[in-house]
């Protein structure tokens, strides 16, 4: 039996394959380092981040031809981080006292990275790796480190963090699979591998050390586990899994373009939930039919300034127009006191997940908020714009909305810019409040979309960050259910359209008691479209009823969770 | 027409009198202080110390013996504090660089309480006024200030933060109103204004350095309002509300002993919130008939190790006896990340108020868990005790609960100790599951007690505690209404009673709507209860049934406030 190392499955799938690590290849080259004079040691960084920063501005020019829009986003923040000025410096004086400068810009990145590390805001915690990345760059191109040398075989990428450059640099045949020993969901890393549904094993700690590079392994993405040169025996145990998993995604392919629909003739919009435009072109080879969730934030983040109405426009009109006469849902910036932007000005919060964010920072902004709605009215030219609005609490609300899109509308109007009044205006349900009010809040609507994100996390009183009380999280949670149940039939009665855009909508079990409610559309990670596509075309809309039926009487998420598995 | 400094009032009622500022009056003794060498001074320091820790001591006693748990428990941490060993070798260090041990003292004192201050913990941030306060206490014990000089009138004390031991130290009677420059509404010295319904208002901010020591103000605790030197016409004016006022005062002191009873017969009980067994004294000079919400907090607060049995059982068990024969409804630990105790061990989290806190401790903590319902079975031969669970969320929790309620009694009875086997078991409702969930979860407790205040915080994803969203904060929320609708209507359903014990409960117009609903409850700090019998006591339960019905058609809390506003 092979060793076996225990993580946190993060993107499922096995892969199996030779070790590239990605963090630690520097050693060899700064132990062989010869430094010279002091002097001669600050010419070399001041050339070598000349040298990455025109690498960074050569990489963000190619992503964005490629339309690689977030991917260019990432980069950008690094070509940022590359010019900071206080992290020369920083270097430069480190120089000084070590006397070497790949180990003054290692040492000097490092103490950068640990004072962000240090902050209680996990968004900004998370930027350590960034700037840990920025400074390995530095120092390698110093260092003179080869790029990682790609053979024919993909490989599985293997470090503590990896640094998101990496990832985002490799084509991704040549990926099989990333084992990292942080445990964050939310790093750079990992949105980049689940974009690219990139088998992922993460929160493996101190035990990814013992990983060797070039080591045989296979990973197992749904159970979070890492074999250590599997025997013959072991990886044919696995074969038939590869094996499955090969025919899964011929299958899926098949799927793609057939409709979700059920035994009995119901259908169910399968869409796509994007972080930028040119995530439609690969969602599409999964088979969706339009977007139920472009998130605007990478539109905001990473930038200094509010961005422009015009860059807003294109970025939405390029989304509308792939969608190609499906549904394309906008929703307006959702960010807020954990995820703080300059040009925000979101003061610190003791609970910013119950703080001033999304929706109640874009009623208090204008100048963020017009800009966006004309640029969504703008897009709506060119196919079918929707807008969402985030963290809706209360009609009053709603209706501030409605008088600014008047504003934005008569603004259009006056510059002379062409825009589209078929722009449909839905709310997340996302809050209790939300769900609780529906049958009120579907007269002001044209639809509803469920975050059961947030939902779940309000309802339960749970930070599903928190892994002190993340086992209380369930979307199974029978007062969940019952408050989707509320929305969704508030919407059957209003006859306006119920979608759901939160992780739920990815659980082919919960797409079967979402079904028995009567949504209309369930929006998700494109990746998962096919699997929920199968489970909706193999069961009646009858029988989901009956299960929804028997759901509904039961008293906790255990008991919920445990009469699926038996009965689906 | 007098200056008004406008601040936010948060303990209501008019007051007049002379300022007596008490941060303030320590600087010319400073000045004119002549220190001595550093040897001399150090000395001086460790003089001035052990003299206010024997002071603190003596207090502590004397509170005791007053029964005044709450008011010793503060002396209590402040003693903890001057006797800190890192505080005194600060100080002494400071002697050196300032030659002066009052400078010494205050220097080392403020430098101690603004790291304090900067910590991104509301509680440990606010513990900054009780370091600055010992700090003071020392310096003014070295330099010989004498204590406030009262005279027969009552005083306005006045000043940026007030030392808790300033107001805990002087007479109800010789204290006319409190006026406070920094804005938070739970700091120490807020809390013991409250519990001794002392008019006051805070958040002056860098107003309240205007105002003079010994000038004649009048304070209104309604309006959040400070006049400085009102002439005659503009006291004539409050004095009408003054009159009112002490009417007011007589009149519910007769109400004291009456039944809070409808016109048609419908009677409701009017409990107090108390948060130590102190309380239940003066409470019931306010006509409570029992106790709907025993905070334990102060139990587990400001102890280095965790309360025994023994310390607990004593506690409950007066409470329960002073409670004579009516409900003493006791709330196990409600403490999470936000108030970090030692022993408890909770690691700072990003949105406390969603995390590990209260019963979710309480369940992994048997240690912590078994002794506090030992406690509580025991003090229930001494009257009517109840148990309450804070943060509840499904039926798999009360399960847990009585599984270890089970062992608890095992325990008592192996230990030979007498208990109750009548303890009723209740949950707060405050998480939108567990309203939801009603119809459910009353099936399997004793009684529901609606805590609003977290109730409206998780159904409108709302921190009260931030001012940048505290605007959406509302209990007449219609979403929070019909939750509290759908408790209540589950409790009568299943013949248990239903209680309310959030700030909801005291606020007269809700309380009509709460009686239209049905509520057999409602419990709030004492001062409250007289305003809402009055408005019961008027009312019929046909009327107040009307009322819901109407506002149960309305959209949004601001309807709900104005229809109110012109119905009652």
């Amino acid at each position: 039996m092979p060793d076996v190392l225990q993580g946190k499955g993060v993107i499922s799938g096995i892969a199996i394959g030779k070790v590239m690590l990605v963090s630690q290849n520097i050693d060899g080259y700064l132990a062989a380092y010869d430094a010279g004079d002091s002097e001669s040691e600050i010419q070399k960084v001041h050339e070598a981040i000349r040298n990455v920063v025109a690498d960074l501005e050569a990489s963000v020019e190619m992503l964005k031809a490629k339309e690689s829009i977030d991917r260019a986003a990432i980069m950008e923040a690094h070509l940022m981080m590359a010019q900071d000025s206080s992290l020369e410096s920083a270097i430069i004086d480190k120089v000084t006292s070590t006397g070497s400068a790949p180990r003054a810009i290692l040492d000097a990145s490092e103490e950068y990275a640990a004072m962000f590390e240090a902050m209680d805001d996990a968004y900004l915690k998370e930027r350590a790796v960034d700037i840990r990345d920025v400074g390995r760059r530095i120092a390698k191109r110093l260092l003179g480190v080869p790029e990682p040398e790609l053979g024919d075989e993909a490989v599985i990428l293997c470090g503590h963090e990896i640094e998101p450059s990496v990832i985002a640099n490799i084509p991704s045949n040549k990926i099989g699979g990333v084992i990292l020993g942080q445990g964050s969901t939310t790093c750079h890393a990992v949105i980049i591998a689940k974009a690219r549904a990139i088998t992922t094993v993460v929160g493996l700690g101190k035990k990814v050390e013992a990983i060797k590079d070039g080591t045989m392994v296979l990973i197992d993405g749904d159970e979070g586990e890492v074999l250590i040169n599997p025997d013959e025996r072991t990886i044919t145990s696995y074969q038939k899994r590869l094996e499955e998993q090969k025919r899964q995604q011929e299958h899926y392919a098949q799927l793609a373009p057939l409709p979700a629909i059920t035994t009995d003739g119901v259908k169910v919009q399968l869409a796509a939930n994007i972080g930028s435009a040119d995530d439609v072109k690969s969602a599409l080879t999964y088979g969706c039919e339009g977007v139920g969730l472009f998130r605007t934030e990478f539109v905001f983040m990473g930038k200094e300034n509010i961005p422009t109405e015009e860059d807003q426009y294109l970025a939405y009109k390029k989304a509308v127009e792939k969608c190609a006469g499906n549904i394309c849902v906008i929703r307006t910036m959702d960010i807020g006191g954990d995820k703080p932007l300059a040009y925000l000005d979101v003061p610190p919060e003791d609970n910013p997940f119950l703080g001033w964010r999304a929706l109640r920072i874009s009623l208090t902004r204008e100048d963020l908020f017009i800009p966006q709605l004309k640029a969504i009215l703008r897009a709506g030219v060119y196919g079918k714009a929707a807008i969402m609005l985030p963290m809706v609490i209360s009609v009053t609300e709603i209706n501030q909305v409605k008088t600014l899109l008047e504003k934005a509308k008569n603004e259009l109007i006056a510059e002379g810019k062409e825009y589209s009044e078929d722009v449909s205006l839905g709310i997340m349900v996302e809050t209790p409040a939300a769900a609780v009010m529906a049958p009120v809040l579907a007269k002001h609507v044209d639809f509803f979309s469920i975050g059961t994100n947030d939902l779940v996390q309000y309802t339960l009183a749970v930070d599903r960050v928190n892994h002190n009380v993340a086992y209380l999280y369930s979307h199974f949670h029978p007062a969940v259910l019952r408050l989707i149940y509320t929305t969704i039939k508030a919407a059957r009665d209003h006859n306006i359209w119920a979608g759901m855009c939160g992780e739920m909508a990815s659980d082919p079990a919960a797409a079967v008691l979402l079904l028995g409610m009567g949504i209309h559309e369930l929006s998700m990670s494109a990746p998962s479209i096919p699997k929920v596509k199968e489970k909706i075309r193999k069961i009646s809309f009858e029988e989901a009823k009956v299960i929804l039926e028997a759901v509904l009487q039961l008293e906790t998420a255990e008991e919920v969770k445990e009469y699926l598995k038996n009965n689906l």
